[in-house]
């Protein structure tokens, strides 16, 4: 089946906004098994979405197309593809009394634009809106398949989490991903060439991402307990493999899985940065619920700092430097006792662009202090992204802690 | 004049990536007051590209097409457009040299594949590319113009950039970006109606960006001078209005700003977080050169590190909970105590998502320790988002700073 995915909204063609739904659904579709032969962008204009549904049909067999459900005059997807398709628009009950009820705990009646949410094609399947208002459309004719869905991204991927299973014919399509860090795609690649090439269904599919990569996989069956069950099998086989990258499933991040293992185990956190300056910190204390484990961190940019605060000793910074293993050590330690936590992580080391202590750019030292003493490692990243040295810094040492939480039984103070 | 945007890419397809250059683009032909009607994207394949672009010149008079003029086979945008245009492609001597001189300070001889980089369309301008090997190509023919420009995000900017001013007509065309913080989009659209109105050449668009909006002032003049003259004029009555909403130029950021500002008046800086757990620190810590200035950080996420480090008084905490404006202030003198800097600014609050100090999630305390004493301000931020709510935390500190920064002269210490 051949897609094209065409996003309405003259928003996107001002630049006010990027297109990343097509990415979203470009993704998606693949792991359908589905090819995506073009995206389209038009603005809110009958006579050239007219054209650009015309000529999608012309071209491919799946319309998938986004935006323009909403309640304004120039939201007009629905009534341009009707048009098209010589169908009525009709009332969909539920979506009716879903915006009225929610209008009424406003205690406000339904305006006719706001009515117009609730309108959808005849014979078209509707996609019930968990996150919003306006309904999305599933509408198979003798030809072609058209999925409407809003352009709000929050809105799309709610309908499309909710609808996936049976959007294509009458198979299940069950998806799953898979979280790695510290192995970069195209070495996880060739760990798992022969896999990769060997599965059709369920599949597998590597994405890079920001120092880490997704693997998605995806089986169709009849029945989804079968779906479910080739992807069991799959994940086996991979984890067989390469699990010693593997941390985690689906929307998850590092800092997270960090904090969730942490709570199970009751053990606490503290940290103590250098050239990440907060970032450690940042990221777990970007997650709700981050109270429970971590305890606090320390951002000793300058010697005087790490002395101050940490009890660093000006004799060991003047004869290792700031960025040297044993820094690292005296910092988490200084950390650990700062915070009375039972872990703490310290990171040290040249962010660039020029490099003060002598050492060379993208040296980074990250320490580990246990109650069964401190274990310092030693990164080198490439020189020329200090933003990129800070990300990868920052994951490496999240990535640090969930080994050591996995390896070791951490009794709580 | 109408434009449509074509990216050509199978990895755009595959959703390995986002379409980010269409709404660069967008942005900068708006800026031109050129209307881009479409975006499109299609694969690395010659049969739907000449289809692709055929349309695009049926229905469009512009066509700017990211992409596919790399080495590698599958690199095909120039040689299908010479081909559906009858014209050759020849080898730009500029280019080659440029190629050729980086393989030598690589020690290696060029490939073919390495050649092709070098081949544009016969009749084209060439636009030469700052951050890359593969050059970008202006074309005009009786009916088209076509812009041809790498996928690569920095070196399409860069030649954008480069050759801005006189892509189109014999016109010069200056962009000017003024940043602005505390002022929502259409607060500041509300200030400046009639101006933006009344604003043809030079034009006013704003754009709206994570807690912040930008303005985009463009002017068209025969000779460039005039073009800045009109900027500056333009710029002057938008200052009129809004200056105190407005933080800087272009590319830079609000923590960047404070820190420059420091550093020319040599004072120094330190935080103390709660809330925003490293988030403010992080800002600056992500800006080479931060050390100057920014002494350190310490996250205090619990009342015992709230204690410890910052000596912050038991009986404050027990008293008035951690998140009040006493607190906030009690944490800022710690930090500049600790740090022995010149300011310091604490931030405490109630991120969400539930509150554990009894005040509404989305209240937020932001204290400014200086030399002359301190303050503190409280903010209120809408409850529903909490990575937003710490955000705007951030945000609002820097700026306070900022604030602080331009109406006095701090004595460094």
């Amino acid at each position: 089946m051949k897609a094209e995915i065409i996003a309405v909204g003259s928003e996107l063609l001002l630049g006010e906004i990027a297109n990343t739904n097509a990415q979203y659904l470009s993704e998606w579709l693949a792991s359908c098994g589905i090819d995506v032969h073009y995206h389209s962008v038009v603005g809110d204009n009958e006579a050239r979405m007219t054209d650009v549904f015309k000529q999608a049909q012309a071209r491919t067999d799946l319309l998938v197309i986004t935006g323009g459900l909403g309640p304004t005059e120039d939201d007009l997807t629905k009534e341009v593809l009707a048009k098209l398709l010589g169908r009525r628009l009709q009332v969909d009950e539920v979506a009716y009394n879903r915006i009225e009820g929610f209008l009424k705990t406003r205690g406000r009646m339904m305006t006719d634009n706001e009515k117009k949410q609730a309108l959808v094609i005849e014979g078209a399947d509707v996609l019930s809106n968990g996150a919003g208002l306006a309904p999305g459309m599933s509408l198979k004719t003798a030809d072609h398949q058209y999925i409407l869905l809003p352009g709000v991204p929050r809105e799309m991927k709610q309908i499309i989490a909710d609808h996936f299973d049976h959007l294509f014919g009458q198979e299940t399509i069950k998806s799953r991903t898979l979280r790695f860090f510290g192995i970069g795609e195209s070495a996880l690649n060739d760990r798992l060439t022969d896999l990769i090439r060997s599965s059709q269904n369920p599949s597998i599919a590597p994405y890079a991402e920001l120092a880490e990569v997704r693997l998605r996989l995806t089986a169709k069956a009849a029945q989804e307990q079968v779906a479910i069950e080739m992807l069991d099998g799959l994940e086996r086989l991979v984890l067989a493999e390469v699990e010693d990258y593997f941390y985690g499933y689906g929307e998850t991040s590092l800092p997270e899985v960090v904090l969730r293992t942490c709570e199970e185990a009751g053990v606490t956190l503290a940290a103590a940065e250098s050239l990440t300056g907060g970032a450690f910190a940042s990221g777990l204390t970007d997650i709700a619920g981050a109270s429970n484990s971590f305890r606090g961190g320390a951002v000793v940019y300058d010697d005087a700092a790490k002395r101050n605060l940490l009890s660093v000793s000006e004799t060991l910074l003047r004869e290792q430097t700031a960025v040297s293993a044993d820094v690292a050590i005296a910092m988490a330690e200084g950390a650990r006792r700062l915070y009375q936590s039972n872990l703490a992580i310290a990171l040290t080391g040249e962010a660039g662009p020029t490099s003060n202590s002598g050492k060379a750019v993208g040296t980074v030292y990250c320490a580990l202090a246990t109650p069964d003493g401190t274990e310092v490692v030693e990164f080198t990243y490439p020189a020329f992204d200090r933003g990129m040295i800070r990300l990868r810094s920052v994951k490496d040492a999240y990535f640090l802690l969930l080994k050591y939480l996995k390896k070791n039984a951490v009794q709580p103070k």
